[in-house]
C-alpha cells in the first residue's frame, strides 16, 4: 500500500520548504559565530535578531522579551525552576500547576517538590478543562507561579488562558503557560492575555527540532538555567543555534500569520469532527476532551477492549502514522496520566488513539482514516479477551 | 580584496559537506519523532542510536554512556550542577576547577558557590598549564568533583588530563573535563585517561551548532538538568534533535579518526609555528600559552600598544576572520580572564589575537597571514598613544 498519512503532528511536524530554505545558508556559507565581530559573525547575529522579531510579532511582545532555547522542555524547565528560585528568597515557595501538564512541567514540579517547594496540582474536568475558579482558589500569599498549559498535548483541549492570566495578574502572581501545542493553532497575544512567561518549540509548527523559546515579560528577572557565555543577553549560555533559530523565526512567522491560523482552523475543524463522528459510531468508543474547546487538528479516542500500541502498529501497516497519547512517554507501559486525569479507567486509557492532522490533509485522506479505523478496531477486538468480557457483560 | 581566510575555528567551524549530507534527510522526509513507534519514528531512533555509536567510538566508551544535549554549555552545566547535587547528600560539597575554564564551567561554579558549594579555583602556570600536583593537593574528603578543561579555548594549551584522571580515580573523586576544544584535535580515550564525564560540542569539529554531548561513565547516577519526557534513557528531556545528532555523529566519526587527527596535527603544527615565529619578530609581542603543549591550530599572541578589537576589525578588512580571546565573551569590555590568569597585565591582555586555523589552510594562506599581521599591527601602533608611551619608556 503506497498511501502514507502522517497524523501525528502533535508529536512533531516536517520542516516546511520555506523554513528549510531559510535555514540552509546558515548550515553552509553563513557559519559565523554570532558573538564574533567580523562580517560572518555580524551576519549570523543579524539573522537571529530577525528571528527574534518574527517570534515577538507572533506572540505580541517585544523582541527583547524572547530568549531562544534548545527545546520546549528547556524553556519549561527554565521558567519553573528559575521562578521558584527567584521568589524563594521572598518566601514564595508555592507553585500551582495542573495534573495533566506535559511531563516537562510535571516532572519539573515534582523535582521542585522534592527540593522543598509546595505544589498544588489542580484537577481538570472530565472534558479536560481547567477551571479558572480553581486557580483563583489555590493562590496563597506564598504562591510564586501558576503554570497551566495552553493546549493539552494528548487530548488537544484549549484552556481559558486569558481568564487565568487576568486572575494571576490581579493577584500579583507570575503566570507561565506551556504553549508548545498552541502556537500556530490559536491566536496568542501575551499582553492581552496577561501571560508572563510562555514556552514554545519550533518542531511543532514546521520548524526544526532542537530549538525553542521562552517569552519572558520585561521586568521579570530570572536566574539562568544554563550558565556560561553572554549569549541571549547573558541569560542563556551556549553558542546560538543560528540555522535552527532562523528556522524557528520563519516557521513561526508562517504558522502564526492570522490568515494561516484561520485557514487551518476552517479546513481542519470539519474534517476533525467528521472523523470523530464516524469513530463514535463504533460501540464502546469515546472522545477524550471537550468536543469544541480543542485544537482544530487533534482527536483523541478511546476504544474499549483494544490495546493502544497494537492499534498504532496496525494503523502503521495501513499507512497511517498516529500515536497513543504523548510521544514523549511512548515506551512507557503506564497509561497516560492525561487520560487518567479525565477519570478514565486504566483499561480505557490503554486503548486510546491520538490523531493530529496536518493542515494540508485532504478530504480523501480523512475518508481513508474514517474507513480504516473501524476495520482495524474490529480486527483487534476480535482477538481481544478484554473485548469478549465487555460483550459478555452486556448480554 | 577577494581573499577570505577563516581563522576562527575555535569559535565555530563550518558544517562539512558529508555532515550536511547526513543531516539533510532528517530535515526533510525522515522527520519522525524518535519516540514514535511507527516506521518514521523507528527510522529516527535508529539514526540517533547510530550517532551514539559513532560518538562512543570516538571517545573509547560504550554507546550507553553518551547523552546528547543542546550544546556543550548544557553538558558542562549538567555535569557540574548534577554532580554537586548528587554528592551533597553524602556531605561532599567541594568542587575543584581552574581559574581559566570556559565560562560555562566558571559561571556555573560561581553559581554553585553562591548556593553553598565550596569551590577551589586552581591557578595555572604562566604557560597556561595546570599542575596535576595542585589537583592532588586540593582534594579533600568532601571533594565531589574535579573539572579541568582538556584544552583551553583561548590559548589552546593542552592539559595533563590522563595524570589528573589517575589522581582523581585513585582518590575516589569524580573527574569531568570540558573537551569542547579538544575533540578532533587530540586523541581521547576516556577509559585509559580515567575520565568520568566529558563535554563536547559538535560545531567545533564541523558539526552543526546547537548540539553537544555528555559522556557519563556507567555507574555514575546524576540527577537530570532538564526534566520531562523519557528521552536519552530518561536523563535528558526534550524531543531529540535528530538531524543535528546525526550530524554530530558523522562529524565526530570524521574528526576523531586517528588518521585525520594525525594529518591535521602534521599539517597544522608547522604552519602554526611559522606564523608564531614570524609574529614574534615584532617587538613587544608575546605568545600566550605553552609553545609545544598546545592545539595544532591555535595561536594566541599579544601585541603591546594595540587594542584587540581594532586588530580584529583591520584583519576583517584584510580578509582574515580571527578573534580576541573567546567568542562567548566578545562584546564584553573586560580583558580575558584566561590571559589574566597567565599573569598578563590588563593592557597586554587587551591587545591579544587568537588565530585558530582550519585543517585545510594552505601554505599560501599562512603566508598571507604572516604578511598581513605586521602591517596591521604597525598601522595600529602608529596611531596608539599607548604604543608611543612604550617606545618612549624604552629610549
Amino acid at each position: 500500500m503506497s498511501r502514507y498519512i502522517y497524523a501525528d503532528n502533535a508529536a512533531t511536524t516536517p520542516v516546511s520548504e520555506p523554513v528549510l530554505e531559510a535555514m540552509l545558508p546558515f548550515l553552509k556559507e553563513e557559519y559565523g559565530n554570532p558573538s564574533s565581530i567580523y562580517q560572518k559573525g555580524r551576519a549570523a547575529l543579524a539573522a537571529i535578531e530577525h528571528a527574534r522579531v518574527q517570534t515577538a510579532n507572533a506572540l505580541g511582545c517585544e523582541p527583547g522579551e524572547i530568549y531562544f532555547t534548545g527545546c520546549g522542555s528547556e524553556a519549561d524547565n527554565w521558567a519553573l525552576k528559575a521562578a521558584v528560585m527567584a521568589l524563594a528568597k521572598k518566601g514564595k515557595t508555592h507553585l500551582i500547576t495542573t495534573v495533566f501538564e506535559h511531563h516537562a512541567i510535571l516532572h519539573t514540579a515534582q523535582k521542585l517538590e522534592r527540593l522543598g517547594c509546595q505544589v498544588t496540582y489542580l484537577p481538570v474536568s472530565p472534558e479536560g478543562l481547567v477551571d479558572p475558579a480553581d486557580v483563583a482558589a489555590a493562590i496563597r500569599p506564598e504562591t510564586a507561579l501558576v503554570s497551566v498549559m495552553y493546549a493539552n498535548n494528548e487530548i488537544g483541549t484549549i484552556q481559558p488562558i486569558a481568564e487565568i492570566g487576568a486572575i494571576c495578574r490581579e493577584r500579583g502572581v507570575w503566570f507561565h503557560t506551556d504553549a508548545v501545542q498552541a502556537v500556530g493553532n490559536v491566536e496568542i497575544d501575551v499582553k492581552a492575555q496577561n501571560i508572563d512567561m510562555l514556552s514554545l518549540s519550533a518542531h511543532k509548527f514546521h520548524g526544526p527540532k532542537g530549538v525553542g523559546a521562552l517569552y519572558l515579560r520585561r521586568g521579570i528577572a530570572l536566574p539562568n538555567l544554563l550558565d556560561g557565555g553572554g549569549q541571549e543577553r547573558g541569560h542563556r549560555a551556549g553558542t546560538e543555534n543560528v540555522a535552527s533559530i532562523v528556522g524557528l523565526g520563519r516557521a513561526i512567522e508562517l504558522a502564526c500569520d492570522p490568515a494561516a491560523i484561520a485557514r487551518k482552523r476552517e479546513h481542519l475543524t470539519p474534517l476533525r469532527d467528521r472523523i470523530i463522528a464516524a469513530a463514535l459510531e463504533l460501540p464502546h468508543t469515546r472522545l477524550n476532551g471537550d468536543p469544541v474547546k480543542r485544537l482544530p487538528g487533534t482527536i483523541n479516542l478511546s476504544f474499549e477492549g483494544v490495546e493502544g500500541e497494537s492499534l498504532l502498529l496496525m494503523l502503521d501497516l495501513n499507512g497511517i502514522a498516529a500515536s497513543s497519547g504523548s510521544a514523549c512517554t511512548s515506551g512507557s507501559l503506564d497509561p497516560s496520566h492525561v487520560l487518567l486525569s479525565l477519570g478514565l479507567t486504566h483499561d480505557v486509557a490503554h486503548g486510546s488513539l491520538r490523531l493530529s492532522l496536518a493542515e494540508d490533509i485532504t478530504e480523501e485522506e480523512a475518508d481513508y482514516i474514517i474507513e480504516t479505523i473501524p476495520t482495524v478496531v474490529a480486527r483487534l477486538r476480535a482477538m481481544s479477551p478484554l473485548w469478549e468480557k465487555i460483550v459478555k457483560a452486556e448480554q
